[in-house]
This record gives structure tokens, C-alpha cells and sequence, in this order.
């Protein structure tokens, strides 16, 4: 939808094979996903019972559908006619949406797989929610200071295309704090975690250090 | 995908919107579908316990995806290339795997969910796979017969965009035996099921009755 002919360094699948089999693509991947967790024993050798694998794709489909990745990607391709182009809080939920419900029901998923209490999924939930939004900012920051041949496709293209952005909102400076802060509450939030957290923190500062 | 202006007799979604709001949309059914099977109680007073909603959902996201729908629809992009252009049986496997998996997974997603015994569920899938093909061939026929008033688009359209149909193929008369065979063996093969499946045979007939 962004009409990119680049992603990561490879062409992207509309680009290389056709658009109908892009749009087919999509739709066979996410069908296929509750595919797999009805009968995840086809594929895994451990797997959640019945009760579980039925929340699993409750939560799972509703982070990726009309009220998750589906409106915050509506939100985006329609942003661009918004009259909230410099709205801070109009952006935190595109991508609360888009980015941010598919990164935190990954994380929840593998809690509830086994059977976390509440209070912990809640705070990988809160955990979640802020390394998504920063993954986002750091994008927005990659696309403007990014080198080209890491990150496999053209630097600056957001500002190109009139794109709503974090630094086009509160500038390069402000966002860079801000991506920091996330992480670092991300990490606050799970400080009582053991030292079986200990990559869920490498997670965490990976997002903001990454160069592609 | 076959870039139509007109479904029914309204705009089709992707001319009345956006291609990106169609392609959506498309994304967000075929989600939302699972988010409520997953928990039907909140939209249906009836419903499935969990082990059968967990069977619903793997049959019905087979029926959808990659080896379903998904696979038909992209043979049936594929097929304006293709060297089987006046194959029938691949004509047949296209539509068997576009509409047909759809259809008689419909009927047999209502079977599961009551319970129904093994036997009557396969009379069921055959006869769902026969109306499913007889669907098409009576689509084919009527796009070179139908009243385009009644149908809400234009009629010949197949034609014109060269594409691979049964009228094509094997003539407009013997399409209309085929169409006809195809329901009679329908109705033959739910024959001992008693008048509650007087809709059944009802929906076989309408199929190649109807005129949009």
C-alpha cells in the first residue's frame, strides 16, 4: 500500500510477482495463522490445550483485525487527507494500532501459552504496548539518518511521500528522547522479572540501537 | 482482481473506495470471521462448545487459505496464461478450490457444530462440492444470457476479458447439461435424508434456476 519497490533489500512481493498475488498472499498468511493454531500439533511438538488455543486466536484476531493492525493501517493510508497530520496523540495510535496490537499480542501470546498469572501479562502487556511505539519511532528516526545500503531501501522516502511522522511532528531531537524513554520504561515496567527476562530487556534496547 | 466496476448492481469496493480500503476490508472479514467463532456468545445465543469451535476454525480456515479460496483465486489469475487454458479439469479444479471449498464448508461447518455423524457429514461435503461446481457453471451461463438490468452488471464480459469458462470450453448447451447433472446428482445424493433437508434441495435447484 506504501507502493515501496524495496523492503529489507529485496523487492517487495508486488513489485516481483504481481499486486493480485500480493493481496492473495496477505490473505493466505493470515488465514493460515489461525490455521496453524487449531492444529498447531501438525507443526509443533508442544502445544496448548483446547481452552488456550481458542484465546490465542481470540486475542490474536482481534490484534490483527478491524479494531488492531487493520484500522491502525486504514488510519495511516488515510492520514495523509486527516486533518490531524500534526496531531501527536492522531500518530501514537496509528501506530498503537498498526505496530503496536500485533507487537504486544506476540508478547501475550506466549503468556498465556503458559498460563502466566494476570498481574505478569499485564505487565508484559503495559511492557509491549511501549517497545511497539518506539520500534515505530525508531523507524521514522532509521528513515531519515539510516544508511541506505543496511537498511536495504532508499533513506528520506517518508519526507518524500509527505509521510505523518514522529520527527515531523516534535523534530529528529525530541524523538530520539522520546524512543529512549519508551525503552526505558519498558524495562522499568518489568524490573521484578528474574534473569529469565534478561531478553526481553535485550529486546527492549535492541529496538532503539538497531540499524535496519 | 477481475477489476469489475459493478457486483449486483452496486459499486464494487475498490471503485466506490480505495484499492486500499477493499484490500483492507478484505483482510479485516476474513480476521473477524475467526474472532467470532472464537467467541460466538457474543454475537449468537447458540453455540458450539470449544473443542467443536476449534474444529470450525481449522476447517474453515483450510477452506479459506492456501490450499482453498486463496489457491483458486490465484489459478484463476494464473489461468489467462496458462497451457490449460481448455483443460477442463483444471477449470474444474480452479472452481472447486475458488467457490466450491467455501460453499461446502459452509454446509459442513452447520453439520459440526449439531454434531451430525460421519456418513451424513461426507453425503453433506458431496453434495455441497456438486452445487458448489453447478454455482459456477450457471455463473458462466449466465454472463452469456443473463439480463444485465437483472444481474447489476454487464453481461459478456467473460468474453471480452478471454476468460477461461465452461461455455468456452464445452459450448453453452453442453454447460447447461452439466449444470443440470450436477444438481440432479446433488439431490440424488442426499435422497434418504427426510423433509428437513427440503432446503437443501431447494438451494440445489435455485442454483441453476436463478437469474442473477
Amino acid at each position: 500500500m506504501d507502493n515501496d519497490d524495496l523492503r529489507r533489500g529485496l523487492s517487495t512481493c508486488h513489485k516481483k510477482f504481481s499486486e493480485a498475488t500480493a493481496i492473495l498472499a496477505g490473505d493466505a498468511l493470515l488465514t493460515h495463522a489461525f490455521n496453524i493454531i487449531s492444529q498447531p500439533e501438525q507443526v509443533f511438538k508442544i502445544y496448548p490445550d483446547t481452552q488456550t488455543r481458542i484465546k490465542l486466536i481470540s486475542r490474536i484476531s482481534w490484534a490483527a483485525g478491524i479494531k488492531g493492525m487493520v484500522e491502525g493501517q486504514m488510519l495511516d493510508m488515510q492520514s495523509y487527507q486527516s486533518e490531524q497530520r500534526d496531531n501527536l496523540t492522531h500518530l501514537k495510535k496509528i501506530h498503537a494500532l498498526k505496530t503496536g496490537k500485533m507487537i504486544t499480542v506476540s508478547v501475550e501470546a506466549g503468556a498465556i501459552s503458559v498460563d502466566a498469572d494476570t498481574e505478569t501479562i499485564e505487565k508484559l502487556i503495559i511492557y509491549a504496548g511501549k517497545i511497539g511505539l518506539a520500534f515505530q519511532v525508531a523507524d521514522d528516526i532509521l528513515n531519515i539518518e539510516g544508511d541506505p545500503k543496511i537498511m536495504g531501501k532508499a533513506a528520506g522516502s517518508d519526507a518524500l511521500n509527505d509521510k505523518m511522522t514522529f520527527p515531523a511532528i516534535i523534530g529528529l531531537a525530541e524523538s530520539k528522547k522520546y524512543a529512549k524513554k519508551l525503552i526505558d520504561d519498558a524495562i522499568e515496567t518489568i524490573s521484578q522479572f528474574d534473569e529469565k527476562a534478561v531478553p526481553l530487556r535485550a529486546i527492549a534496547n535492541y529496538i532503539i540501537n538497531r540499524d535496519h
